[in-house]
């Protein structure tokens, strides 16, 4: 039902570390709330996890948790679980000197499999201790990232992929029988993979609890200067590809498994403005709405701009994945997930271009958007009427209005307006701030026959939320305006 | 030179030992930094400071401190010193029966004038001792309240003020000569008062360092249930007000000293829903802007509504004097601060209806407010034209738009739009927090030959802040727009 | 089990708007955690609930909810709920003008029984609104305090309490059924008086949930100025005050009612420096230890010194009831209940003068205590001696123990030796944290055959934590304590 | 004077990103208070400055504060200033692949010296943009570190030293003469290299601000898996060390140049356990009492185990140079420093094994410290006696000690005694916590003829604060001890 809110991405795990990333995710929380949380880099050098005395040293090794430790305690703090995912693969325990990523991932596989084996079970013991079996168990556990790539995966070869999925899934079991393991996390591009490695499970009866993919609408990249910039599809393909897993798997015995979508966003790149835009709120607006209809979970990739994939950030807004810039900056994609977070109860109805929902109090909330040119962002419409209707208890209803879109709430525009400041002064990051708050807006709504009619207008790529409360109208009898200067002469 | 910051008035002292009081002043403090704080009640029971053991006796006295250090201490934190008003009688050194006010201030003389003069040297006495000479020699320090007026001072007996104003002044110096005390400290109404007292203390050699009085514009009342409504003479009658001491004092030898406006408000009732309108911003910007001329400082009565003079309030909304309401709720008055705490150096010039200011670093601010009708409301014009000129360094200039007025940023109106909630639900007060914004607006401004030229249109009771900075563009020479959603083809 | 968490005891309902109470009662929450608050004056006038607009008006009466939405906010956020007792009255309910304590809460019937019935079923309505049905049902609602004294109750008149018992109980059972309410909250002196109150209950079959009464050990008063000297019992007939309304129920329908002990201390006067001592920890240990046997809660009077009964403190050390002082500095009654708040698990095994607990990661806790002499402090025994063995996995154990006595942790001590200073300076109220602390030690602890053997020497009037963990030894095989100023040579 | 305070040492920059390091550093500052903070990699890959769009492309660089801006800011909030340390050089930017440490700073000269110019000037302008010049102007610029050894500049070439330091002296003071510039920051081991690097600037005229050197005091390491242990010598091989810039500097036009010791320690490697004991304390004490004479700073390197030299610490005890642990752990030497910024005032007397100082209000502090014997822990001698006299006002005095040695507030042996749990758990964290505290004794002293004595006994690598303030006794003439349980009979 809250699918939209099951999980997100972020940077590699040992981002997590850092006080600004505390602050942000903090945030995230506060206005959004997801369950989960999932990224690379769990097993790379950086947390230090496998620590070898010295080189290839097979005697002195030791499974260290000082930063391991931080990082979950951080999450649970901020009450979001970790969606772990296994890899990459330690630098002495690799097989080959291949990396993906400025941070050089390591994507060979081990040099030992019992070595991995031992760093799996010593993982996986360690959080059962620290944390209890009953925590972890909620913990879904994802072997490898897109090994169906050579950039993630040593040559893409698939029964490498096969036998480090068996051996990580048996590992774990051996743990505890109830702990989630699943896979195989493949990009989209090559669909079938999951099929094969669908058989593979069912003919080795190897465990498996979920299945997952990514989806992203991206094509061919034109790069420029610290930047890229691509074409997308519509967002329809998102939703195409969160259905695949299902139909894929339909007929077969992982047909009832939950399937999550452990990354989608438009473009995969780290470094295309797009991600900044309002167009992006109002195009990924109806995915958000409906694509719980398809998928378990769908992982918008990623909350922050605090990912180093392409090196370390050049300027504020450089095209990053993140709802939120360094420095805690609201995007419009932001605001979508946030007024996603404020709907609440069942959805009483659905649109093309927008959600209603009420709650056991009676307060109803909409969040309708705009539709959008996704081959040129000047084609998309100025203006765009929805009439609705809905039943509101009461003689009348307040309502308050969140407006996102080219006009309110676009703080990339405002960046641009000041210059495109690469390193804002605290003076600027403070005016930022404000001009990434949604435009608001007031007033009472009639209800006649228990239905408040609404005649709503939005602006080019506007995302909007309408919050609608019945009024319990405590005016005082005597109140009388026409005296606020002073009583009856 | 910015006299409108110098001091801020509270309700009675002991109630900054509240949480939400304390919540309420660091926000004012961090968004507009007063450098004074001055309330009633220092000596009064609340405060716990005079503590005879039993009934009237004399002999074992205690001089207590444990919740002045608390206050004291919380002023010095969130960087503000009192303005110390020495008032009102603890019940048991009082002279009478009389009270005023819900919490029962004393305002009787005391019953042994000796005693008096040994709280006032202990208290003294203490501060020095905890906080140190040099500080408290920042603290000015005024005898009682409004001795004019007989509901705050018994039968307004003006010889028995003077015998407390010497026996305090000259007990305060002999701790330490460089203390400052003041007074009379008198309301608006018996203005010949303070010519009096001037005589008094110039005859008589009796210290002085600074003369006080305060300031209002409310004519008679109509009461209605839990409020208050007056009719109010124009502003420019508190700058009237403002500048009465020095008119009254000049070629006498008290010609030089500072003065200070030690309350000022619209209204003296903290019943009256004209302080929580977008009107009450609109109507006091010129004195704000302007009465700097005319005094050392003004105090705006009071930063918060956390004020029990007529009892603890029974709606968030309740005509208060408040900056903020409970819960720190921002009403236009609060913008009007914060508007004016965001400008930046010396004024550039100024108008009857803006003010303009540059900083070093070539930052132009303007504050621009629309002229109301305080004879009725609705009079008041529907939109008010500026046309702006100022230099600017560089090509083309950012500018931000912080606008509060009936459309925006008013709090009050969303508040009666809700049904007039008087004790809103969580979700109501985070939705009345959002609606209390200031609309912002940004865009580049064009600058020919040094100067940059602005057409300001405002909205009914609107104050608006502008913000200019010149641009230093840093966009890179390879951005094209139009290649968001790809490059070229 | 764990009775003695079940509810804490605080000054009236208006000191939680307080931050020095906010910040106390968060150390409390986070050291210790109790389940449930309870105090005075919820419906005196500092609460301002009862507000008609002009005196004895009955036409324009607000019930206003401004201050006690703030307080029960923060009781919730701080994991604590509160435990009602409605009282005392509205000035302008009331009939007569008789009050209790410096703040003058009124002891009279109400004038008006149905304006009472309103002023509960408006409060108890408006928490149900605010925090929901499931919340609400969990706060245990105490009609009045004391009804059996003079003090608090006019004249004690039993019918009266009858009638408001009654009036009340049946109010709140209109709101909601499962709703609980309970009474007669008497004081130790009059014991017969439960047993009418049952009958009355009873025989008119009036609505109650839970029985409730209070216990204090201390005899006649001996004043000295701003304090009070008494003799106590000893700390048995606490248990005894404790057992009685089962035995005195024993047999009738209300045989298996719950019954909360809602106030206890060793002396019931707010200025009595035994509360202080190291002494009153020893006293109350075997109290706090074994209570749960005999109540289903037992309150201690009261969490903090932020107390006015007798008006406002004058010396940080004044014999107050609190755990803690003003500003949070931890008396030795605060480490008693931090203590048992660190003991895990079912109880073990048990003493005269220690508790034994093991939780199931096969932690140990014990908490032990000094006998005392409660006729004479200084004929106590200046050390006591225990034997204790218990189970421990594992071939060792760690174990800390942390004492506070008259040697250690006895803050008391120090501000004497300071010289007793009323307002201390900041850096004095740094020192007395410091002094505050527990003294620690640790060590290892030899296991043989499954069992500690533990010799333990108390000092004079100390209670004493150990916590013991089995060890898990991870020193490294080549570790070598004479290698650390170099390897061998 | 207090020298001592001046600067202290810390892991690479960009851990300073890290909510660990913050929480620690907000400690050491509350705690103790140093002015300066220096560390390596300001211009090492990790902290994203030199960014080239493309390997080796010289046409589209940025330089890039994202993460210095970030980093500056958290320093200036928790009031301590950057000591710069410009180095190591950005891969992208080096003639050659050789690299330091496990982060991999690479110590190759510039591959242009033009471009290095660059980014010396960008960095500096950005932070006299961002901070201000006032401001900017009080960090002391070092240029690279350790150049003498060839570990941290390839082929420890004095030459390209020279060029390095030449270049980046005339960059920065092209920026602003006003800046302070200086080097060569070499270790201990090569001393004639700053005789040398001196003449080089004499007989150059480059601009030099300070000079500055390292000190150390270990011998050869015996390395054992994940640790190190080495021969100490004396402490006062240190002072030898602080002292020779002095010595060789004295009659050359460099003679009054401040020297800054801008690392010391006893041992250099992060993984000597030595770090971690109670004789460490012991041991530095003398020369943190009596530095100051010798130079203008001494940095401890550094405050916290936070520091990835030799990779991620795989035990939270690992013997790191930490005055803190991981997590906020405080290790005896942490304590040394924390009683240094508890004494006050100015020097009253010293000895071998103390200090005592008073200052302005009375207060007299006596740091006293037991003699170690650095060849072998087990011969310092068990005890060690002091007696000292000092001067106090008033009839009587308080003193509260405060003590750390082997059997106080050694963590360290807590943790052994749990049995070295590499990652603990939360409670053993608590627990190690309270451990690491000092213990605290406190009483009256007698003063005769405005004198104290006092007889102090040391434990074995005990160091003492004692805090001593004269009585203004406040204790009522009616108290009286006996009638704590009652009053007369």
């Amino acid at each position: 039902m809250d699918a939209w809110r099951a999980c997100v991405g972020t940077g590699r795990m040992d981002l997590a570390l850092r006080h600004d990333y505390q602050e942000s995710l903090a945030l995230i929380q506060r206005e959004i709330g997801f369950r989960h949380i999932r990224g690379h880099g769990l097993f790379s050098d950086g947390m230090g996890i496998y620590r070898p005395y010295s080189f290839l040293d097979d005697e002195h090794v030791r499974h260290s948790f000082t930063y391991l430790d931080q990082v979950v305690d951080t999450y649970l703090e901020l009450d979001v679980r970790p969606f772990l995912e296994l890899g990459f693969m330690p630098d002495q325990l690799a097989s080959g000197p291949e990396t993906v990523f400025w941070w050089k991932g390591n994507i060979t596989p081990p040099r030992s499999w019992s070595a991995w084996a031992d760093l799996v079970r010593a993982t996986v013991t360690h959080l059962v201790d620290r944390y209890g079996l009953a925590e972890v168990r909620q913990w879904p556990i994802e072997v490898w990232n897109e090994p169906n790539l050579p950039q993630f995966w040593l040559n893409a070869d698939a029964d490498a992929y096969h036998r480090l999925y068996e051996t990580t899934a048996k590992t774990i079991k051996e743990v505890d029988a109830e702990l989630q393991v699943g896979g195989p996390a493949i990009s989209p591009g090559t669909d079938k993979y999951l099929e094969t490695f669908a058989d593979f499970v069912i003919d080795n009866d190897v465990p498996i609890d979920f299945v997952s993919r990514h989806a992203y609408t991206s094509g061919p990249a034109f790069h420029v200067p610290f930047g890229t910039h691509q074409t997308l599809a519509p967002a329809s393909r998102l939703l195409e590809q969160f259905a695949l897993p299902r139909k894929q798997l339909a007929g077969t015995p992982l047909a009832d498994l939950p399937v999550h979508i452990t990354e989608f966003n438009s473009s995969y790149r780290p470094d295309n403005p797009i991600h900044d835009t309002a167009f992006h709120a109002a195009y990924l607006a109806p995915v958000i709405a409906t694509g719980g209809d398809l998928a378990d979970s769908f992982s918008y990739w990623t909350f922050s701009d605090m990912f180093e994939e392409e090196g370390v950030p050049t300027a504020l807004f450089h095209g990053g994945f993140g709802l939120l810039t360094h420095r805690q900056i609201k995007k419009p994609t932001f605001h979508l997930y946030a007024f996603m977070a404020r709907m609440g109860g069942p959805e009483l109805s659905r649109g093309p271009d927008h959600l209603i929902s009420a709650d056991s109090t009676g307060r109803v909330t909409v969040l309708a958007w705009a539709p959008v040119d996704c081959t040129d962002l000047r084609n998309s419409p100025e203006t765009h009427h929805l009439r609705l209707s809905f039943p509101v208890s009461g003689p009348s209803a307040f309502v308050l209005r969140s407006r996102v879109g080219e006009e309110h709430g676009n703080v990339w525009a405002a960046w641009r307006e000041m210059g495109s400041p690469r390193s804002p002064l605290p003076r600027q990051l403070d005016w930022l701030r404000e001009a990434a708050e949604p435009a608001r807006e007031h007033g009472r709504l009639p209800v006649t026959d228990g239905r408040a009619h609404l005649d709503l207008t939005l602006g080019r790529h506007e995302v909007t939320l309408l919050e609608i409360t019945p009024v319990a109208d405590e005016t005082p009898s005597w109140w009388n305006d026409s005296h606020l200067l002073g009583g009856p002469s």
